[in-house]
Order: C-alpha cells, then sequence, then structure tokens
C-alpha cells in the first residue's frame, strides 16, 4: 500500500473501508408499464406504455432507458456529460449491448462490467475505489434489464406463452443511473464488501433466490465480522434480488449464524411490484431491478432522512443458459454496500 | 481528490498516473492447438491436443484454461490463493461463464469485467486503480477465448464449415492470467488510459479490424497529448486485436495525425499465429489473445530485458449477435496500459 496513504483501505478482510464518504450526488430511475403499477411509480422519472420506449426492438428500449436515467441523473446531479471521468455500466444481454451502445452518447471513459443482477453495487464499489483513490472526480454507474429482451434471451420468446412455476421471479424492465461526485453532500458510500463466487450446487434456474440467497449470507457475514457489526446497526438491509422465497432463505440462513434481521431485512424483488401483481410470483430481478429500488426508494429515503444507515447487496446468478444445458449448477455473488444519509 | 494522496493521479486528460509502478508479479498463459503451432508455442504453460483441455465441452475448456492459466501465474509469483485480494476476469462467452465458473476455485472477492478483446487491458487498469488506492495487495487478472465455443455462439456452427471472407479475424484459443503484487520486482503499470467509446458506423462484423482502430487511434492520442509523449518514446506498441487490416489502418490514421508509429505499431492479432497459417485471415482476436501475447511475449521480453517501455493497447467491439441483425454498428474502445521494466 503506498505509504501517503495514512488510512488503511482494507483493515480488515474484504471490506474496503473509504477514507471518506463517497458522495452519490444524483440518481434516478426510469421503468416499464408494470413498475409503474408499483409502489415506486412516482419516483421513476420516465416510462413507456409499451415498453419500447419509442424504439422498435427492446434491446433498442433497453439503450434508451439506460440513456434516459443517466440524463436525469447526471442533471439532478448538475454534472455536465463532458465533466463524467469515468462510466461504468452493465447489463444482462449478451455482451452487455445495452450499456455500450448507450455508452456512445458520452464522452467519458468506459468500463464495462458484468455482476448479473449484482452490476449495480459492483458499479458504485469500484467507482468509491476510482474516486476515493484520486483517479477522478465524478462517476456515473448504470444497469438495465428488461423483461421482454431478458425472456427471449433466457427463457422462451414471450409468444409462446410460456407458464412459470410459484419459485421463479420476473425480470424486472428498468434502468437505474446514479452520479458520484467527491465533496459534495448526499448519501455517501462508506464502506463497501465484494463478494467471493459461491456454489451451493442449486441447478433450479426457476429458483435463483435459493442460488443465490447463501451469496448473500456470506457477503453480509464476511462484512458484519470484519466490522464488528450486526443486522441491528443497520436502519435496513436491502438485497436485491432474491425474491420472497430467497428472502426467506436468507433470514433462515443469518438466524442460524447468529445474525437475526428481523424486518430490517428487505429484498429489492419483492419491493417493487404491487402486492397484487401475482404474474411476478416470487417478485422481481434483474439489473435494473436493484439500481431501481436503489433510486426510487431507498436513496430518495435518505435524501428525506426516514432512512440514515443502509446496506445495499446486490446478488448476481453468473450462469448462462448455455452453462444451464450443459448441466451446471449456478454460480452466485453478492456485492455489498455501506451508506450513510 | 482525498487531499491526503499527494500525487495527482489524474493529471492530465484521461491518462491515469500511479504513484508508483504496480507490479506483474507472475504471468502464465495457456493455449490451443493451432496457437501451438504459432510463435509463442514455447511459452505456453499447457496446451490440449483436441482443445477440450479433458472436458466434455468448449465452454468447460475454457473455464479450464483460466483455471489452468491463473494456477500457473499464481505460482510463479509465488501467491497463494487465499492472498489474493481480487480477481477481475472477463471473457467472451455470454454472460461470462468462463469466467465466473473459474472463480469457483478461488476464495478471492470477484469482479466480473465485460470489455470484449480490451478485457485483458481493463482488468490490469483497475488492478492496477485498486492496489495504487491501497484497496489490497494483490489482484488476479484473467480472461479467454474459446474458437470453437465463440464460433457456435457469435457465428455458425463448425459443422457448417462455413467459409470467412479474407477481412475476418480467428478467435483465439487461449487464456491469459497475470498477478500483481504491490511491493515487488517485475515490470510495473505505470500509466494508463480507459477508453472511449467509439462508433464509426462500420457494421461489417467480418471487419472488426476496421471497427476497432479508430478507437485505438482515440485512445493513442489521448495518451500521447496527455503526456505529451510520442510514438518512439517506446520500444513498441502492442495493440489487440486489430489484426494486419486494422494495423493498417492505425498505422495509416496515426500518421494523418501527426504520430508516425512505423515499425514499432504491432498487433498481438498478427503476431499469435504462425505466417504460413492461412485459415486465419487477417489474424487472431478474442479476449485471450492479447492476454496470451502479454503472457507469452510481451511481458517475458521485458523480463529478459529486450524491452523496456511498452504501451499494451487492447481494443474490443461492444457488439454482439442481436445488435447485428438488429442493423447496429459496431461501437468499440481500447484501453492503453503503459508497462515499464
Amino acid at each position: 500500500m503506498p505509504e501517503n496513504i495514512p488510512l488503511p483501505r482494507r483493515p480488515r478482510g474484504n471490506t474496503l473501508c473509504f477514507s471518506r464518504p463517497v458522495p452519490i450526488a444524483g440518481f434516478a430511475a426510469v421503468g416499464g408499464k408494470r413498475e409503474m403499477r408499483g409502489p415506486f411509480a412516482d419516483a421513476f422519472i420516465a416510462t413507456s406504455s409499451d415498453d419500447f420506449f419509442g424504439e422498435e426492438s427492446w434491446e433498442k428500449a433497453e439503450m434508451r432507458m439506460q440513456d434516459l436515467a443517466a440524463s436525469a441523473a447526471l442533471g439532478r446531479a448538475q454534472v455536465p456529460r463532458a465533466a463524467v471521468d469515468f462510466i461504468l455500466a452493465g447489463d444482462l444481454l449478451n455482451q452487455c449491448i445495452a450499456s455500450a451502445f448507450a455508452a456512445r452518447s458520452h464522452t467519458a471513459p468506459f468500463l464495462g462490467l458484468y455482476g448479473a443482477c449484482s452490476t449495480m453495487a459492483e458499479s458504485l464499489i469500484l467507482s468509491a475505489c476510482l474516486l476515493d483513490g484520486g483517479f477522478g472526480q465524478r462517476t456515473l454507474c448504470v444497469t438495465s434489464s428488461h423483461f421482454c429482451a431478458a425472456e427471449r434471451q433466457y427463457r422462451f420468446p414471450l409468444e409462446y406463452g410460456s407458464v412459470r412455476p410459484p419459485s421463479a421471479q420476473w425480470t424486472v424492465t428498468a434502468s437505474g443511473a446514479a452520479v458520484l461526485e467527491t465533496g459534495r453532500s448526499g448519501p455517501g458510500i462508506v464502506e463497501a464488501n465484494v463478494g467471493v463466487v459461491q456454489d451451493f450446487n442449486v441447478s433450479d434456474i426457476n429458483n435463483m433466490g435459493a442460488a443465490m440467497a447463501p451469496a448473500a449470507c456470506e457477503t453480509l457475514l464476511s462484512f458484519f465480522r470484519d466490522t464488528s457489526t450486526r443486522p441491528e446497526d443497520f436502519d435496513a438491509i436491502f438485497t436485491g434480488d432474491l425474491g420472497r422465497l430467497g428472502r426467506d432463505l436468507l433470514a433462515e440462513l443469518l438466524l442460524r449464524e447468529g445474525y437475526p434481521a428481523g424486518d430490517r431485512l428487505c429484498d429489492c424483488g419483492t419491493l417493487i411490484f404491487s402486492a397484487e401483481d401475482r404474474d411476478v410470483c416470487m417478485g422481481g430481478s434483474g439489473c435494473g431491478c436493484g439500481a431501481a429500488v436503489l433510486c426510487t426508494h431507498i436513496l430518495p429515503e435518505m435524501c428525506a432522512g426516514r432512512l440514515q444507515n443502509v446496506l445495499f447487496v446486490a446478488t448476481g446468478a453468473l450462469m448462462s443458459p448455455t452453462s444451464s444445458f450443459q448441466g451446471e449448477s449456478i454460480p452466485s455473488v453478492a456485492h455489498l454496500v455501506h451508506i450513510v444519509a
């Protein structure tokens, strides 16, 4: 470690400690029509009545969503595009095309990420490292997912009308963007924990919550041990996106390890849709789910003073249709971001 | 920028300057049978006579290549797996499964990257930022590609025996791994330049060199201007992977801008295969190409004292088959790493 950095930035285990809070200066999310029937409808800055967002394909719609979310987040942060030092973005589409194509409208250096549904946390963590390390002053973090694009890529063409088992989740049509800038006010990232890839031999692609819950548990335990904290030290712990089943599994796993989390354990996948919306089975999933809940609920609540001290733990299932066809299990990962108001 | 970091880490433009060289303590590459007929055959640490590497699918072979390369690089660096602070990895397979599945054998935090063929440079740059920023002491950078897995994913099943136009490139079957550790000897990363996504409206997926050459040119010009250097200040400039056509285009573009590079401009795609190997058309491509040439040629030459001062500029074409089917052009990006012996 360079001797001119007095603070140890990784004092214990895998937990990173920033030398000062890295401020989230602006944020925004765009959502599809189903998301607009959910509880955070008023907080989305744009939507589309047909989920096409004026484009001619779902993939282009997803690129457009990223662009809309990024523009709004930059506007709210009052950061011009030309002042951004890095874009860190990723999505679920093969070769992350939504992110790469959306990045064409920017002039900032681009770092493409792939962490499945954990990508928003990965983006925030790497951004915080770059800013706290002095490699820039402003980053733009963007992720997205689109139900229709994801269905045909991962499962079946929508036209098949295939029925899904009750343990399945519903890919969220949304994009969330956050602008981090040093020296600003706003909720700040103070710590982070990059997850280790876990594989608990779950291979049911209609039960991702079960595959990802142990990864969320491992990352939370690593963080609690490194920082000598417990769930009750935080106002809320938002995982994304385990769904109802995965959330309950995680609660059980944490309880067994002596870290009961109770009602402060929430999951972005269980929050984003209306409770009356039965089609979504266990809840939402996708890169856009955690990002959208972060930008329409968690950060607004922090700015309003109703949440002070939050853990955002985004989980990713790192399989592909090819790996599943080849009989592989589902590796998963969870990245944790500690945000204070 | 935190005031306790005296050195500006981004003094001009997009170029990052590390406070001291970030050492590459160990490196290794694994190659397929065609790569073993090329000029760097002796420098690969393992190969497979059928490109399956003892596995039952090409995708699993690619995971196995990553594991072999990572193990060898860690062994050469004398860094135990448990001491690695971050793995930064990516590949060309949908959802980057080679990297995620290979990461299961490690206990380090995992950061998944997607930059197409630029991924090795992206991994080295983010690693150097994390280490120079004090967020860890050791990182493992790994990328890979596999001709057979890439062909069926991006183009046609091999069984079709489809003919390719002369401007096409051949995906390299290889994996390269590098271990970075603070305080070590060895070639060191001193500067870097993260590329901006460029789109010059090239849409011919059989001519990626033309799509990527302007991105390499932009990144090189950005770096030369930021650092007040010129091509002749470096022993060699290795792009990866433009192929012969793309390399010539880049030479022409640099010449027009007043930065003639001459013979010091080499391309990993033109180096990795035997000159007699006509099947490969314009040369190699794929995440594994640049990584393999880095680990079997560039870094060994630096360790042997035959190269002192090198630019490694990895380029990525950020399209997907879906974006191409939808008539989109090919966005591209190039990331630059400045390495000194």
